[in-house]
């Protein structure tokens, strides 16, 4: 693919557009806008625009549709496969400015939001005025429009689904410039095929969301958790498949190790409630009576007891939750903290087969000589496995690194699982993907791209 | 458009791979597959072939796809809109012999079963091991690869949502006869453009549906529902946003009128609880205990007791609830029954603004001079409106059923709504369609459609 390299022409056009203040160009580009959270590719953008206003993003993109200058879309960068890098450089449109609150309808139990939001400013809102926006994922400093862009899951999908099952309406920039109006504040819609669902979840390379309709929950008046300390990570995980049978829906199951723990206890400087064991199933319950609660966990306490749990650690305070969920929160920062590099993997596989999983990525840790620490959605089936580089010289971390992948994406694949429960492809992940999927399959997404964006000028290099 | 008319040698084709007793072909062919259950169009396929598995299908298709022919899928021919029917003659394939439930997973929370699967079977079923298939259309005999393909609702949307929230996995036969996998038993999934959910609601056109993963929920223990009488349906509609505005969530809230229950106890010969009001809310809640189910509708009884009701009659038995929701099941066959000739109209609208959507279509039937009734889904802004052909003669029916249309597909539009709330596009809804969405819009469900089926011979003259 060749683009266009920008020149002072280009750049004048966007100054004219949108003010000297939010365009930064050549030197000026800060070093975060060249790599995201993890991914280990790195690009500079030629130039970097806060955008303000759908009209803005429309005139940039059809200038660089008719320019052939790529773009790429950004929120805060806190993506974990590339899906925000600018590979081929040119244009990146970052939308931390867009980032206001523009309605919360109590009637329709919605709130329309720019992408800019992030999805703790997002929780707080909507929780003041006693609603639920139910997607969980850890990262709380993400915008709504990364969670949008990657489908995001996170804690509560157990009982609540992920970010696709709270979208009633999206307005859509596409790639030449034109502005289309998606969904809306309806509940139901059987109008055609539905593009709000292809956008979804394709990491900007469709389409740039420039507002979002999110649909909300009242907000359910108590929750707990329960934190469930076992012998070892296996006996652990086998106890879910036996939770999800009872029957009692929790609204998450998170699983975690010792050495998690103890890593984010460092990072944080904070103390875990509990560090004796070596494996934790960690539960939430949530529901508008304590009697409501009780029934729910109770009944799964004693199944954890049974599968052989040392105890069950009730934690009913918003204090000691807390402490707790701060924890979780941390792993990921945690464990790149206590390595030189890593990188992760992100597979969701069915629920029933987790213990499976899990215990062959520990396995490769023996064969493959190289440290790999994981935590996750155990409710979900959605793992994050992390292999770590340590004191490995380049070579030998490239290639264990690489066996290490292949291996865990082809016994995700062996258990009728899928590449990315979350995470999404982006960049890093696209030869996984296209191997997962098949000829057939990876055609059709390549021409639906093509459909949309027929001169590859928006995020190029992504996902197919 | 032109197609290769079948001879003799495409019949033996098809009678070789699936012997001459699910092979029905010219004169053969019964009445009932020259159309649906509503829409004016009638057309016959050249042959039936009561399809058994996938790879009979699969064969098919790609048999026709090498020589042009057009391929109809079809299940139960419930639909309203046309989507059924051979336009373009060809092979019409029914699934209604491909109807086997092929596991249960209690692991995964998953039922996995054939499109001919009918939807009050899929029911029965799993709530016979203690589950629920939340969706809920009025039609229980229509099979559950028509509901996938009409993204169906219900009633329970309220709560719950529609058939795409429920669509895990599907196993689909793409034109040219390939087989592909879309999604599987996993909870989350952000592994590329998500096909599958481009699958829902496509109406059969960009592939066939030969298998599907469905979520399952537990089923909740208890059950009830309230009657509630007012003087008219604009203060029965009006207190919808109310309810909605409570936090209490009701599994379904339908309105009625007076004139709509008297012709389904016509056509039932059952007499409906109550009949003295003009018009009627029916809300259902679930939960697992009587005091959950109390503490939501007693908040909800005094908010319509407050906007005027005259009355909460409520309904706590197996008995009593099938008496009402057996009256609210046959109101389009009770509508059917009292006229000549009918068409519908099954715009959505944000919840709050039903009230007005209705009161402008009561204009209609006025300002026109032309019989209109209405029930539907008040909880989730999905109405059903039914104009009546009587006695009126066949252009004054023609022009005054093209100006009702028109008029309330506009304010649909002008309130923010959408063509199709669950019953789909077709054939009948293609014109309203392509003008509530634009040139734009249009243009990329066309190209998605060459995308798939670039000879347009799977159900085409639908959707766009």
């Amino acid at each position: 693919m060749t683009y266009k390299k920008l020149d002072e022409k280009d750049i004048d056009f966007l100054v004219s557009l949108c003010g000297t203040k939010r365009v930064f160009s050549g030197k000026e580009v800060p070093e975060i806008y060249s790599r995201d959270e993890l991914s280990m590719v790195r690009s500079y953008p030629e130039v970097v625009v806060e955008v303000l206003t759908t009209e803005e993003v429309s005139q940039i993109m059809k200038y660089a549709y008719d320019n052939n200058i790529p773009v790429t879309p950004r929120g805060q960068g806190t993506g974990l496969v590339g899906g925000s890098v600018a590979l081929y450089g040119g244009i990146m449109l970052s939308t931390v400015r867009m980032n206001k609150i523009l309605e919360l309808d109590d009637e329709n139990l919605t709130i329309t939001v720019e992408p800019g939001v992030l999805l703790m400013e997002l929780s707080a809102y909507v929780e003041r005025h006693d609603f639920l926006y139910p997607p969980d994922p850890g990262e709380k400093s993400a915008t709504i429009g990364g969670n949008i862009s990657t489908n995001a899951g996170g804690m509560r999908a157990v009982k609540y689904g992920v970010t696709r099952d709270y979208v009633r309406g999206l307005e859509v920039v596409l790639p030449h410039g034109e502005v289309i109006q998606l969904g809306g504040k309806n509940v139901k819609n059987s109008s055609g095929y539905s593009l709000k669902e292809l956008i979804v979840g394709s990491e900007g390379t469709l389409g740039f969301v420039t507002k979002a309709i999110l649909r909300l929950l009242p907000l359910p008046k108590k929750a707990l958790s329960l934190l469930i300390p076992f012998s070892d990570l296996g006996q652990a995980i086998e106890t879910v498949p036996k939770i999800i049978k009872s029957k009692s829906i929790p609204t998450a199951v998170e699983f975690m190790e010792r050495e998690v723990i103890l890593a984010a206890e460092e990072f944080l400087g904070k103390k875990f409630p509990d560090t004796s064991a070596d494996a934790y199933l960690l539960l939430t319950f949530d529901g508008n009576s304590n009697e409501e609660l009780e029934k729910a966990y109770e009944r799964i306490a004693h199944i954890c007891l049974d599968a052989g749990a040392h105890d069950v650690y009730i934690s009913n305070t918003p204090e000691r939750q807390q402490s707790i969920w701060s924890a979780r929160g941390a792993f990921l920062e945690a464990i790149k903290a206590s390595t030189t590099e890593m990188d992760e993997c992100d597979v969701v596989v069915p629920r029933n087969k987790i213990a499976e999983f899990v215990k062959f990525s520990r396995g490769l840790q023996d064969k493959l000589n190289v440290r790999i620490q994981s935590f996750g959605h155990a409710g979900d089936g959605n793992l994050h496995i992390y292999v770590l580089r340590d004191t490995l010289a380049k070579e030998e971390w490239e290639n264990k690194l690489e066996a290490a992948m292949q291996s865990m994406y082809d016994k995700a694949a062996e258990l009728g699982g899928q590449v990315s429960g979350e995470h999404g492809i982006g960049h890093a992940k696209q030869p996984y993907l296209a191997c997962s999927l098949g000829t057939e399959h990876i055609g059709l997404l390549r021409n639906i791209k093509k459909t949309f964006d027929p001169k590859n000028i928006l995020n190029p290099g992504k996902v197919c």
